[in-house]
């Protein structure tokens, strides 16, 4: 594959590689989890692992250990036998859950689009006991379940030891819990604490279970988590790198980054998600002050912005078939959302450019041009909200982006917030990271009561569905919802449903005026 | 497990480890296998190796590869990729056959009561690329069959490499081809040479795909097949030591051994398997004159006997409710062909204690004794055959044991084994390892061109049905029969099954004069 490299970067990324902090966890508990009538999960404490030295088990026979808690690491599995020497190998499938959901699903059954290589399951021959069985993959879990194959007529297997090594670029336990709020508002400060804990690994990964790869849009958001939380600013800076150190052909950053068995930028180019290198790069100096590194970079930001500008159309609007993300809401219309991320992010770079002391002229031309784009092309004076694409299409990413984007004064962006949420279109939001943005949006337009009811309402809604970490994917209206063909793909612990703990933490004298 | 441990003898087989030899071993070419209409497997020539490079799979589609020749060791598959950088792991399935009906049968399919976990074939999942993926198990194989099972829609994977690093503790080209008699009968010797190359590890093994593990009644036949083939003395010294080493609790030898992760000597007892450690040890004298070793070892062979002698009834009869093997006929009344194994170690015994300079009194006494009762009880004058059990049950295995124990003449031995032939009860021989004392009983009674005959319709046969070694399991009349409830279970090399080349060695001079 084509691209630009860039070593000297990618020497510094490479410098900029974490250690990672180990944890040895072990089973709180052996469970059964079985749907019930309703096709509710029911997780049933079975015994505790006390038992375990006595438990032996043949073909046929399934045991489910309970880790407690979210994880990601590898698993080992100290195997002995009972009865007669094992005469046979012992054939086994083992399968990982982030929640229990995972384990009441077959893989057999899923058909979607995406890889079925991502579910996380193993079968495992063991010819010689005992056996301390090291896993050589890594997994995200917080259920293992066991399945025996076949042993042999003449002898069971017993587990010894049950552990999981469990790894991260950062602690948890070093983190001050929140102090204020009640125990809803606690409990998803935890929860997205450890969403981005399990995420930070080797880069800023955007999920462990998948893609276990470095997006820019969920870098983006995990970013300004860790700034109020984690404060591994060098993990932002190696990403940042990273991206800069392996781009496509044209110098665009691509949507996401392969690490290993080297550095190689996807073939995917996302239109929004190029361009918030910009943002990552602002949010990056604001947060550590690395001024060389800023300075370093700015090329690669500024080059992003060029592409951007380049890719409109002669009204200077964003093309109707552009490649911008913003949402896995099928059907969206993505013209006015990328309009909105392209002019937010111009006023990133000219921010960036001034605390730089570099030049920002050309940035506010194109910055006065995208505006009045906007406001000329895509804002619908009658219906006085913005529409997207052909068919004019009225979405919540659409006003989101455009609010964000603060092309217009504060009291009619307010009021924007608050027609869309009449409106209430069937173009609405689908994942946690398009519910951030609108969040995001309810604070700039000091919404503050709504921007945090709306919090408890979706993540809290997480919460009391017994998440552990924010899930890549949720709509409380559709719980089973998934793009993917079917919610065994999804994954449970997702890089941009970790922020949460940022808004707590970033707008705490907020929360705490309005409580 | 209780037991008896004897440190010494542990040490010496240690010492005789053998250091395996390797060869690296790659396909000839790429097949397609199927059945066809009348349920027969075909091996089509696809493609010769060559296209690989330019040969790209992906989700659901597979590829099968023939190494030309059974071989034994360990998979090492070089996978790239084709397309964009892979986005998801690769996942797999590879399965391995001794021969091709294998690839046709399905693991799903298996139900029968010997463990599924011994059918050799894996899931495993590759996350990184290009990847060595060198597979940690041992497999027994010509063909190996792989199955892309999902990769995702942006890459395809290629086999840039594929090789097998064959092991064996002997190396086939050292021996001499077989020097005369036709093509059916090189083949033969040249098939049964390549069945105890794969069988000769570190330890002489029933089945290097099933059980792997060193049994009494292969070792015997391996070891005389090895006297006049590969010479590896050592090993049978080996494995006399280990079975000396770990023993019942009584000092009977078990009748197979574990040698990992410690050496352990099974459970199970079988009256003639424990018996053979005397004429093995005979054997294993005649052939290297290790004078010492015979006699370290002849107080176990002696203990043997003991016990042999000391499960008889009041009248000198082996029980009817023996635990001898004999055979996998199933209906098979053990008690007359074990009182022939009985007779027929005694005899060994003695003239082992003859060789040695030991007192063979009373083992003299013994054969005396045992041989009376099997004349008064077991022969049955109307029908001038051998009976077994309370139904009188008139067997091949009883007639062709008790003509090896030659308790008759020459003569009524020989109208004994015509006589059987005629009545051609349906207590028949099912296994290559039963059928080769029938032959060795044809060559006692002086029956040459029968011998032959009989080898060329059966082993003859083996090879016409395309054998690259010879199997645990053939009847000629029922090709898809096991014992085991599915033939995907059968080992298809077998070492019991080894002994044309002895035959075709051992008494060159009488086929060179009969042909």
């Amino acid at each position: 594959m084509k691209g630009l490299v860039h070593e000297d970067f990618l020497k510094k990324a490479d410098l900029l590689r974490p250690r990672l902090i180990e944890s040895v966890r072990r089973p709180k508990g052996i469970v059964t989890i079985r749907k019930d009538e309703r096709e509710n999960v029911c997780v049933e404490a079975e015994e505790p692992m006390d038992v375990l030295k006595d438990r032996t088990l043949g073909k046929g026979e399934r045991i489910c250990f309970d880790f407690g808690d979210h994880y990601v690491g590898y698993l080992t599995l100290r195997i002995s036998t009972a009865g007669s020497p094992p005469d046979a190998p012992l054939y086994m499938k083992i399968r990982f859950g982030e929640n229990a959901k995972e384990i009441t699903e077959r893989a057999e059954d899923y058909d979607g689009w995406i890889s079925s290589s991502w579910i996380q399951e193993e079968y495992i021959h063991v010819d010689v006991f005992p056996t301390d069985l090291q896993l050589a993959r890594r997994y995200a879990m917080r259920f293992v379940e066991i399945q025996v194959l076949d042993t042999s007529r003449k002898y069971r297997i017993r587990f010894d030891d049950v552990s999981f090594r469990a790894v991260s670029a950062v602690d948890m336990a070093k983190v001050t819990p929140l102090s204020y709020g009640d125990k809803l508002l606690r409990r998803m400060d935890r929860v997205a604490l450890k969403t981005l804990e399990d995420c930070m690994q080797d880069v800023f990964e955007d999920g462990p279970k998948r893609d276990r790869r470095l997006w820019m849009g969920d870098l983006r958001l995990e970013a300004i988590a860790n700034y109020e939380t984690f404060h591994h600013n060098d993990l932002v800076k190696r990403c940042l790198y990273l991206f800069a150190a392996s781009r496509l052909e044209n110098g665009a950053v691509g949507a996401c980054l392969f690490t290993e068995p080297t550095v190689q930028v996807d073939d995917t180019y996302m239109y929004d998600y190029a361009l918030f290198y910009v943002p990552v790069l602002l949010d990056y100096y604001e947060a550590s002050g690395d001024m060389s590194s800023a300075r370093e970079l700015w090329e690669v930001a500024y080059r992003q912005l060029e592409i951007g500008m380049d890719a409109l159309d002669e009204r200077f609007l964003v093309k109707e078939d552009n490649t911008a993300f913003l949402d896995w809401k099928a059907g969206l219309d993505k013209q006015a959302g990328a309009q909105g991320v392209l002019i937010y992010s111009l006023r990133c770079g000219i921010r960036l450019a001034n605390l730089l002391g570099y030049d920002e002229n050309e940035m506010e031309e194109w910055l006065k041009l995208t505006i009045q784009a906007a406001k000329r092309y895509l804002w619908d004076p009658e219906q006085k909200v913005f529409i997207s694409g052909k068919e004019k299409q009225v979405s919540y990413a659409s006003q989101v982006w455009m609010i964000l984007a603060d092309i217009w004064d504060k009291e009619t962006n307010r009021e924007l917030l608050k027609r869309i949420m009449e409106l209430d279109p069937e173009m609405n939001m689908v994942t946690p990271y398009m519910n951030h943005h609108f969040v995001m949006a309810c604070i700039q337009c000091e919404e503050y009561d709504l921007a945090m009811t709306y919090m408890k309402n979706y993540w809290g809604e997480m919460v009391r569905d017994g998440a552990d970490t924010f899930w890549e994917l949720y709509n409380p209206k559709n719980k089973n919802e998934s793009p993917y063909g079917s919610s065994i793909i999804n994954s449970y612990c997702h890089a941009w449903s970790c922020t949460p703990t940022y808004f707590l933490r970033k707008y705490e004298r907020i929360w705490r005026s309005i409580s």
